[in-house]
């Protein structure tokens, strides 16, 4: 077969649409710079000009006005701060959001996306709530997990300039489960951070240094990857059994945790605070149970006891 | 090439060791399944007898003492609760303990791990001290680590036997070192674990199954894992350059988890403490650092503040 690669490169190019991106923070500059690699025409609009500079360089048109920047292109996505510099910079633009669609990536809460579809509507525009599952540098690479929820049909017509970004997962249609699904992954995110810091204070404290130390971490996480699989089902059913490793076989080890970074002077409120989680479970009976039963004492606070 | 499969057979049994294991729990009766997997000739012996059928029934001899146990085999695996628990077996035995190697794979403290190796000194043996980075179902697999410390010879003659387990990885001539990293590794295992817990209360809440958030959950982790190694380098520094996101972004974003918690009536003391941890590190002029300076607040707890 004979192929004309101009006239490919030409098809490609005039099937990437144009794009606005609202934020050039660090995250929206990423948005921006993903979208001008993968050829879409690209408008963008920051609070501090200054900030598209980089951009503007590799081909992207800076907007003088939000306004201007949402009239640029059928589809605006924003990355800004919070909602409320969301609503900072869109509430002048409202007049231009009529037969639009809006990619909301800014971090919020469930309540404030259902609020934020609402606002939009009422503006005449379509609405897509996302989630950002990388940093920065983590942009444009389709192993990265981009979720979205809210209308199905605006997420097909949107899918291939979404992706663009990152892998793009649908969630449903309830607008705020994009950003359920981010405050779930980030608390995810934080507590095995924290906990790889407190196991890093741990070992450096014996000159291992954390550089070391990390890999043996980080393969370890494929095995408890392997324990959340098993233990799914089992909080779907609402029955752990212990047949792997008990509440109470951890329980007789997590003390070992908080001597050994007591004796090092290392905080120990994160294994105090696990400990105080197994032991609860323990209390409620699931001292043969697998750790999957200590989602019975998350769901059931001490303050709210039966 | 004409090899004779028999003679090959033949070979590799005469080459599987002799080893004894001591303690038929849960882990101790896997630790025997996959040596006699192996081709291990196995002598076992727990408290309760009866838990070693299954074993015999596949081949295993059952010692009728500690003792007895011991002398069968020059390498003898002990994994019970708890050092207690295995001095309680031994000290009965110790006169059949010189000239051999004792390695310790029950749950302790790098402390307990030292005195272990005194004790077994004094009685003559040698010992190594090791950790089961697994539960009973993933023994026998090349995929899990077993982490062991003391004597590198003592590991390196050892090392074939050893890796019927597990990968064994050898981290350094301290013997508390594999119960250190063990204690890292558990906390960091319970953090991630309470973690994807917290997220699942707070998804299954809206209708999710956990079987449907496990796998983002877990494809998340790798994303995660991304920003361990970014980190590490980072901590052995002392230098946390927040490029990719900040502190102060992330402060803005727990309040959403903490919210959407509490609107659904879920324990929220994981990501409070989290929370905490993290305004500490804004406090102590980290705001526009990354996770990672979240390791000086730990190194440094409240109480002991300079
Ligand atoms: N960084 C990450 O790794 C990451 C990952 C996932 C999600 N996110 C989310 O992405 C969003 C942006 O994060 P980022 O890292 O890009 O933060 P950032 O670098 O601090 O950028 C913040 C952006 O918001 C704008 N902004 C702040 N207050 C404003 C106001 N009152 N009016 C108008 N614009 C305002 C800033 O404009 P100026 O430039 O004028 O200050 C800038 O464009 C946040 O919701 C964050 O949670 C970030
Ligand atoms: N299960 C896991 O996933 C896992 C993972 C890594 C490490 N480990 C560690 O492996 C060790 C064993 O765990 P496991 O899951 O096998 O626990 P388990 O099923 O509860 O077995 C405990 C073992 O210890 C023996 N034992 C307890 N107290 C004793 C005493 N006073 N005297 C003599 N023997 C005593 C028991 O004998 P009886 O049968 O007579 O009671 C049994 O053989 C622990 O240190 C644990 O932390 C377990």
């Amino acid at each position: 077969m004979n192929i004309d690669r101009e006239a490919v490169k030409d098809t490609e190019a005039v099937a990437a649409a144009a794009v606005t991106v609202i934020g050039l923070g660090s995250m929206g500059s990423a948005l921006a710079a993903a979208l001008l690699d993968r050829g879409h025409p690209t408008t963008v609009w920051n609070r501090s000009p200054h900030k598209a500079g980089p951009l503007v360089e590799r081909g992207a048109r800076l907007a003088s006005s939000p306004g201007e920047a949402v009239a640029a292109s059928a589809l605006t996505v924003v990355c800004v701060l919070d909602y409320e510099s969301l609503y900072a910079v869109l509430d002048p633009a409202d007049g231009s959001l009529a037969g639009k669609v809006l990619v909301n990536l800014t971090s919020g809460s469930p309540r404030q996306a259902h609020e934020a579809v609402a606002w939009a509507r009422s503006h005449g525009a379509d609405y897509l709530d996302g989630a950002i599952m990388t940093t920065p540098p983590g942009v444009g690479s389709a192993e990265m997990m981009f979720l979205y929820s809210g209308s199905e049909t605006v997420f097909a017509a949107h899918r291939p300039t979404l992706s663009a970004l990152g892998d793009p997962l649908y969630l449903g249609a309830d607008p705020g489960l994009a950003s359920l699904y981010d405050a779930a992954l980030l608390g995810l995110m934080w507590s095995t951070m924290t906990g790889w810091l407190h196991g890093t204070a741990l070992v450096t404290a014996e000159k291992t240094e954390a550089t070391a130390f990390t890999p043996v971490a980080i393969r370890w996480l494929t095995a408890v990857a392997g324990f959340l699989t098993t233990y799914a089902p089992q909080v779907d059913a609402g029955h752990y059994p212990g047949d792997d490793a008990t509440i109470d076989v951890q329980l007789a080890a997590v003390d070992h945790l908080i001597h050994a970074a007591e004796s090092r002077g290392i905080d120990n409120s994160l294994p105090e605070l696990l400990k105080s989680a197994m032991s609860q479970a323990r209390s409620a009976g699931h001292g043969a149970d697998s750790y999957a039963s200590v989602i019975e004492v998350l769901r059931n606070p001490a303050g709210s006891a039966k």
